[in-house]
């Protein structure tokens, strides 16, 4: 029988997630606030039905943040699976859901598109997906969730909530409120002079592209990461001030010098991780003691080691059971010492590529 | 015999406009200040000659914006033919060379290739090429300049250079500076936190790219442009400190509001000028007083009125000329009428479309 899922809001990322979950054999069903959206859903090929699941083995709740708390617990209330979510800010909910079958997830993928008419299967190919397993996360609930998003051809990094919500704030909600401020003062200047926007050419318009997005999803992601976001944007206008200092005193070197460093951290913008030459097998009996999965994620994602599978199978001997992680065999001696130096047992073995 | 053009200067612009120039049929000769360069622009056939060309009809100085002054005198005093440049910023430029066969000029393109191995012929398809004819500017001068440049695909933009200084630091120096102050703040953060740029998505991608590029051409503008750019940073700086009040103060309302704007203006970004349905030819005689091309052309910018074409044609009567227009039909009597507010006596006449 097909494995069964459910989509709670389904509209642009929610349709896109049933549309690739269906190409992968699963039975989707969808509601949606909206019911009209839902029924549209489920003409495009997004869902299989319209309405709840009781024995959905994975809910992917994809409304905006502001929703999630709430619809999150009546699911999990309502069936016996995994649930997860979409929100672009991490902390506040995952405190507040508290739930062992609840694991936070943010895709960080989107589109000018709106809605369930721009969902795309291949929306979260080659995408980062982050997820935020805690101490209290049960460890079959957070392998689920992982193997489902990975087979969606997204790359999962797994990182502790709030961390996530800090470095979100830095490279996702300051740039988006920084576009818009520059995009609102080329505009309040072109009322005065007609050719301005004429002049605006692909850097202006590179950098202003996700100010075209729909706002709606903004304030409750600013209510939920203040404090990150303020602290960003402090820190923006202080380095913004520095620039404006350099530039009113002609300092050409120190400009040369902010500018050289910027263009070598934007080089090295890491990119999808390649596809690994050779995959090490690390076997890591899991200890009894509570969240040692996420501690081992978490610590790959730290050490930007990419974990390109993951298998909790259950061991003879009866305990919790043994992680297999399959990692690039350059990456697996950094990872095994790390975990060896917090206390697992760590066993190595090369594989073959297929 | 082929028109004859040259460059000064044969990196990235350079070589891409002596390989667009040669595609139109012009011999252009080449110089940089490094031989090997120009060699190398050669071999790539960016250009058929090393070496000046004292009867070179038309020159492109297409080096950094500091050494645009010193080489464009040269040219003026070397050649008898019409000489232009590709800075970025043009008021002291035009001040300071202050010639009537000099046409201050400024295409919006480029690449993050650099030097003349990224030189492409169509790097200037459908982009804005913006010259910056003024009163004292020979009107031949000008039509000769403005002509190759459409030859090369682009889209010509006149508007007086202080004007063009000022509103390139709104839509394009200010907005480079603050990539490259986003990029280093992300990268500062990411020494603790090295999981923060693999969550840099799309959107953070977009927005940085142009931090990418080379930094040396950065100190030359910043000095020319000064005054604009702390200007823009000044208010930039403002309007951040403005949505920090609004984040941190729970503001949904003005949240949205800004975005909203934000969102329609960069919604209706111009495009390309659409190839027009039908075509108005307007019929201007240019009087015997300076300017009047440039007078012209920039009010078309102002009034937005793209001009497909124009033509300085000597008139029978053996005074100045007259100034041949195309213009789209729709927006003909715009222009016409606006100029004759300013004293033009404007025939009109629709084309047929070939």
């Amino acid at each position: 029988m097909a494995p069964r899922a459910a989509v709670v809001g389904t509209g642009l990322i929610g349709g896109s997630i049933g549309l690739a979950l269906r190409a992968q054999g699963w039975h989707v069903s969808g509601v949606d606030r909206d019911d009209a959206r839902a029924t549209r859903a489920l003409e495009l090929g997004a869902i299989d039905a319209v309405g709840r699941d009781p024995s959905a083995d994975l809910t992917f709740v994809a409304t905006p943040v502001g929703a999630v708390v709430e619809l999150a617990r009546a699911v999990l209330e309502g069936t016996a699976g995994v649930v997860t979510d979409v929100g672009s800010v991490k902390g506040p909910i995952v405190r507040a859901v508290d739930d062992p079958r609840f694991v936070g997830g943010h895709p960080m993928a989107g589109s000018e598109q709106e809605g369930v008419e721009g969902a795309r299967a291949d929306l979260f190919e080659g995408a980062v997906w982050v997820l935020t397993p805690d101490g209290s996360t049960d460890e079959t609930a957070y392998t689920t969730v992982r193997s489902a998003v990975s087979g969606l051809g997204a790359e999962v990094v797994a990182i502790p909530a709030d961390r996530h919500d800090e470095l979100v704030a830095v490279v996702s909600h300051v740039p988006h409120l920084t576009a818009a401020t520059l995009m609102a003062l080329a505009d309040a200047r072109s009322a005065d002079h007609r050719a301005l926007l004429r002049l605006a050419a692909g850097g202006f318009r590179d950098m202003t592209r996700v100010a075209a997005g729909h706002p709606g999803i903004w304030p409750d992601i600013c209510a939920e990461n203040r404090s990150a976001i303020v602290d960003t944007l402090d820190r923006l206008i202080e380095a913004l001030g520095e620039t404006r200092e350099i530039v009113a005193s002609g300092d050409r070197d120190g400009l040369l010098d902010r500018l050289e460093r910027a263009r070598g951290a934007r080089t090295n913008l890491p990119v999808r991780y390649s596809r690994p030459d050779q995959l090490t097998e690390l076997r890591v009996p899991v200890p009894d003691r509570p969240g040692a999965l996420a501690e081992v994620t978490t610590l790959a994602t730290e050490l930007d080691v990419n974990i390109a599978d993951l298998e909790l199978a259950h061991s003879a001997e009866g305990d919790k059971g043994v992680l297999l992680l399959l990692v690039e065999s350059a990456a697996a001696p950094t990872l095994g010492a790390a975990l060896q130096e917090r206390g697992y047992v760590v066993a190595e073995r090369a594989l073959e590529q297929p």
